[in-house]
């Protein structure tokens, strides 16, 4: 982080550059542009849905510097939407221009590891958890932890992808070799009644801002529906936000976070677990467009621009629903839906389970 | 319209055309890329405001045919943000794609005497006026409708230029000279209370949907603040929607439509007179992003893809005030308002009185 990068407030006409150009970072750009920013666009992708909505955009891979200077040289401000940037990559561009949120906590995020890790050292509940970087340590954290568990790379990971259940039966060599034999982790069964997440903000000055906690529910790994409020107590939900707050300052993090949390049962009550975290804006608060008095996507654009962070307040009974692959092209009968918000993100190919769009439904309290 | 214009809705990927690239084209592209629609801007002005946002954009005159045709070919459907399309253009363009709102609402529009007789053929009440081509003419109409009276261009009149007050004691001559003796309309002078505005939709279907009536001030001819839900009685409301439905009907209009209309008190009751058609989003239809269920952007869209249109649903009580000039340095300040939406148009100079952003501030009712 440069000195002058907390100086101040980016002013409009500033352009914020952002890394990936999917879906989040579409939305990041739209969410940008209503605040009078321009936007630039890196991703390998051809035809990403984010380059149809920026002012300019380079499609070149992550490791390409030339390409990386050059971008960083057009912009005031480097953000991202998904937690795999090249540490590299992030390190070159944060020795040319402000970085948000910063180096350490994608460092941190990106690798399972180091996230229980700091969890734990935190005081956060997590599930118990083993390094696993050979045969000999699985087969002593199987020994520890016990069966089922679950062996998660510790790099890359997403949407289930990268990890294995390990039941009884199935060898440790199995396991490894299903995730492809790189350095893993173990992590305790967790017998959760649901998952719930909290997505928060913090801005450049310290101020911390959540939404309320959303329930998320799951089909084959992917997120199927959030909704908000949760039927937490409203005990566990103020706890929820807490928790978030002293990961983000932990963190000395700057922009939108997603604390995703299993809900188990424990004794007949309630307690959360702190799964994983993602150091961008979060698929469980699209909710939040359309369904909040400021988007998740303008909160991180504001957070990383050095703006007072918006109002978190709800607007009502939020549900949002993912489309996944051609349950998108049911555009038209969505569209009819009064009071249904229909957000599409301009990818050209509906594969399954591909996320395409999705919808918000805010009924009154 | 080509025989296919009207046989389905536009899916998303498709793209939309617009003409013009200031904010009204800006919010429209915003609002197409949130239903996964691509945008391309055509508009002479480099630097547009618009092109930050759009797919794609060309800087060209609006008479240059080959920028025109290379427009055409690259979009699904054209639709813009100002009325003073030229006809040309527009018959360029309407012949190779389908263009909504149509030629003939485009046509009558433009033109005030088109506009007030179409109105008076169809029964509307507004003020009275007459043709004013030449010296005697306006002298016979002054003669006719007494003084004061406006007299105003037939044409490219907007926000009070091309208007002047003729009051007692100013020649007809020196009045068609401060006009730059142009074709003109006389209008009798109409001492209004206020302001309203109907801001409404009609689908390629003939579907039909008005926001609330909204209330609407003016300083220095200048949208200053748009208010709803506006003082009007019920039974005037309702009145007021029926009138705009009533003439997108006889304009086999598609598209969101502006009805301005004067508030004039006869005989202690309260009446409306229409003022001015504006064939395209409207600035005091701002309100509706973020204080209704749909955008009025997000509307227009949907209105020229023949996709069924959005609730107009209001969200509380909602004030819009326009940011003009350097108002909008008070960007920071603005931000730090909870639950007041800023929206910056991304226009690199602040000259004074040209419209930079503005806010909403939406109320519980």
């Amino acid at each position: 982080m440069t000195s002058d990068a907390v100086s101040g407030a980016l002013p409009p006409g500033a352009t914020i550059g952002i890394l990936g150009g999917g879906q989040l970072g579409r939305m990041l750009a739209l969410a940008a542009a209503d605040l009078g920013f321009r936007c630039a666009v890196l991703c390998p992708d051809k035809g990403s849905p984010a380059f149809d909505v920026a002012a300019s955009h380079v499609c070149a891979a992550y490791e390409d510097e030339a390409a990386l200077a050059a971008f960083a040289e057009g912009v005031d401000v480097v953000t991202y939407e998904f937690e795999n940037v090249p540490a590299a990559t992030a390190a070159f561009l944060a020795a040319r221009k402000p970085l948000f949120p910063g180096a350490r906590a994608l460092g941190i995020t990106q690798d399972r590891l180091q996230e229980k890790t700091f969890l734990s050292d935190l005081g956060v509940a997590i599930a118990p958890f083993a390094e696993v970087s050979d045969l000999a340590q699985l087969e002593a954290a199987l020994q520890k932890l016990g069966r089922p568990a679950v062996l998660k790379t510790r790099r890359f990971g997403y949407d289930g992808k990268g990890q294995v259940l390990v039941r009884e039966g199935m060898s440790a060599s199995e396991a490894l070799a299903q995730i492809g034999n790189v350095p893993a982790v173990l992590e305790g069964f967790v017998p959760f009644e649901r998952e719930v997440s909290v997505v928060a903000a913090r801005g450049r000055d310290g101020a911390f801002r959540a939404y309320d906690v959303t329930e998320n529910n799951h089909e084959n790994h992917i997120l199927r529906t959030s909704s908000v409020p949760s039927s937490l107590p409203e005990e566990t939900q103020k706890g929820a936000l807490d928790t978030a707050r002293r990961i983000a300052e932990a963190l000395d993090y700057v922009g939108v976070i997603g604390v995703e949390m299993f809900v188990v049962r424990e004794g007949g009550r309630e307690t959360l677990l702190v799964n994983e975290l993602a150091p961008r804006v979060h698929n469980s608060g699209h909710w939040t467009l359309g369904g909040a008095a400021t988007s998740q996507f303008e909160q991180h654009i504001r957070a990383i621009a050095g703006w007072p962070l918006g109002s978190t307040r709800r607007l009502g009974r939020v549900e949002m629903t993912n489309l996944l692959g051609d349950e998108a092209h049911g555009w038209e009968d969505l569209a009819r839906e009064d009071d249904t918000r229909v957000v599409l993100y301009g990818k050209a190919e509906a594969r399954a389970g591909r996320k395409m769009g999705h919808v918000t439904r805010v009924r009154p309290e």
